[in-house]
């Protein structure tokens, strides 16, 4: 029965179990962590052969390279191959760079502001903007505030964005230079952008005429279930849009091998790739090229990769399970939360009673459960109705995944009934 | 006998000799590069070691974190303790990055040009100039020109740069937000900066307060002799005299293990590095610790790195030595040309004759020896007076070595007897 529904005896009786439920959490001493889209010691253990390669005498590539001197800016060709047929985008067009596609956005968008795209005015010297389909990735939207663009926050729904508002507020507005796009089991909802919405990103009118998608396919190969759906060629569609320029790509191996020792990728147009490198060839020589070869001779080719991302999904699905039966079990019933149940990705979404995000997260740290802070997923990080929560459930053992679960299901039923009784 | 004091039957004989060793030389069909400060094949395999490591059952660092994972923006203690031993800075202001210490220099540039140097204006926003001592490092001035700097050119003489001339522009512009120093060794002439010129360059008032001394000691620890300076303390005078902030130093062990596979290092005061790690921390999660553990291992402590570098030193000081030998034997006679004989670093300046620089080049080139193009050592490429030339010695064997050095020498000849024939 929702608990809008309850009367005022039940409202109270449950109000008396829940404090008593609290306490004992509270008693139990737990240190539990859900903040971070992490993968856990066993996912990382898969690509352990990863610590001995390429080996002692492998110090070239396969056209002869000397992996470890300078050069090659664009990384390494048999690297850049298995994840050009994983992306479906043409290897010409994808450069492998170091462990961090975040840096690769952060370099990408600076080369924006100090040189502007291709000709254009830096972006530096105006005012910019940024569109962010919310919730969204925290990092994206920290970065982007870093480097001076105004957030603006338009809806994310787990079928896509509000692609409406962003049409309008594009085609009105020449400071709006960008928007973040995870298109791919977004984080933290899992949308998935279809092609016919990616159609009309690529193809709507801007009035900035260098308005950039920021498309970050983090997710591009981490399914969760037996649909694993093809990458959307965005490239290609913005070609046949004639706005081949418009779309910047990025991915990376954090969520495939090691996740602070991996490899990333950034893509476009030829015209694009050749403005990112000529100035990237600013910045330094060259990536690392036997961290390239190493993922090379461990992943092998796209079906490996495939391969690998099954394993994964074998270690992390049940964690996904668990959250969503212990949410189902303990919360389902009251009418007080809902949440997402994605395809793939690395979170899950938990929206509570509006206004009580904040105080299930500052309960479930004193109960000793770390959660991201309420509005993470927000930019500034403020939700403004503060009902929004993210669950990263890779990372803890999955009795830790539960523990930590039931519990925040306690308080968010606990934040729920409070203040219904205080009206 | 000096070449001006030949008589002019003498002066006729000469070059008919040499325009006969140019064309034996053409004739001889070489393929010879000194192009490029690289480290050889042979220097390389000496830390072949790090291809292997850190092995397949190490998973994380001293203080148990596992290096696979995400986070540590500092970068590996280990890594950072061995380099802090060898600059002379408290390890707690050195942080270790990923493999280019040219990327170090572009994002620390990057973030006092978008927000600024702890408070102050974003140097992006105004005309911003930075002064090149000359000859000097092309990357540095390709970079600094990149970001929108302009380039102003200061003499370096093998005994330090033109201090007076310095003290004078800083004091008086305060456009001028920045000098590069290479103070060890420095690329190309072998400077290196005493303690008395460090502590005028970190103690003179500037016009500008956030005026900066970007210290990029790629060449610490790469003796040519048995003379192994330490590194001046440019951080302790820098706080001595009551500037802290003045200074962001770089270093890299490109040319200590591998070229394109190493670790960078960034450091300043206390306030300047956690500046640098607070737009960082928008930029990355974290550099690449399983390079930094591999690193570590390898190395083991600063004497391990010093042990390395004499290593290094017996493969590349006959490299520099025939240098210098043929220079001497087939130019030293003919007062045509000076040239530096370094201490330690990877060149050799080559002064020819004034206005023949470019001809020399362009010489060597058709008979099949590469040189840096004349002018790359100065601001924008152009050398005023045509005369610089820069050699790296380190990557080809030694007899390539030999071989084309012999070419260039004829070149330099040729040129200067066919201008001094035109008049």
């Amino acid at each position: 029965m929702s608990l809008a529904e309850l009367s005022p005896a039940d409202l109270s009786a449950l109000a008396e179990e829940l404090t008593t439920s609290y306490a004992e959490l509270k008693d139990a001493g737990l240190k539990l962590d859900l903040t971070r889209g992490k993968p856990s010691a066993e996912q990382l253990d898969l690509s352990n052969e990863l610590l001995s390669l390429p080996g002692a005498d492998r110090t070239t590539d396969g056209s002869g390279t000397d992996i470890r001197n300078y050069g090659g800016l664009e990384g390494l060709p048999e690297i850049r191959q298995i994840f050009a047929d994983l992306l479906g985008i043409p290897v010409a067009q994808l450069i492998a760079a170091d462990n961090s596609s975040l840096s690769v956005m952060h370099d990408s968008l600076a080369f924006a502001l100090l040189h502007g795209r291709a000709g254009g005015t830096p972006w530096a010297t105006r005012p910019h903007k940024i569109l962010c389909p919310t919730p969204g990735y925290d990092r994206h939207f920290q970065l982007a505030e870093d480097l001076g663009f105004e957030l603006i926050s338009v809806d994310l729904s787990a079928d896509g964005p509000d692609l409406e508002t962003i049409k309008r507020l594009v085609a009105e507005d020449e400071a709006i230079k960008a928007i973040w796009v995870v298109p791919t089991y977004a984080n933290p909802n899992g949308a998935v952008y279809s092609e016919a919405v990616t159609r009309e990103l690529v193809s709507m009118p801007t009035a900035a005429d260098d308005f950039t998608v920021l498309w970050d396919n983090a997710y591009a190969v981490h399914h969760l279930t037996d649909d694993e759906l093809a990458p959307v060629d965005v490239l290609g569609l913005a070609a046949e849009a004639g706005n081949p320029d418009r779309v910047f790509v990025y991915a990376s191996t954090s969520k495939i091998t090691f996740a602070g020792a991996g490899v990333s990728f950034f893509g476009g147009s030829p015209a694009t790739v050749a403005w990112y490198l000529k100035h990237l060839s600013k910045r330094t020589i060259g990536p690392d090229k036997t961290n390239h070869l190493r993922h090379a001779l461990y992943l092998k080719d796209a079906d490996g990769v495939r391969a690998l991302m099954r394993r994964h999904r074998a270690i992390i699905a049940p964690k996904f399970d668990a959250v969503e039966r212990i949410l189902g079990d303990r919360l389902g019933s009251y009418g007080v939360a809902t949440w997402t149940q994605p395809h793939g990705g690395y979170f899950v979404t938990l929206d509570v009673v509006e206004n009580t995000a904040t105080e299930v997260v500052r309960l479930a740290k004193e109960a000793g459960i770390a959660l991201t802070p309420a509005g993470s997923s927000h930019p500034y990080g403020k939700d403004p109705q503060d009902r929004t929560i993210r669950i990263a459930p890779t990372f803890p053992p999955l009795d830790q995944v539960t523990a930590a679960i039931d519990g925040v299901a306690t308080c968010v039923l606990l934040a729920a009934v409070t203040k219904l009784l205080r009206g």
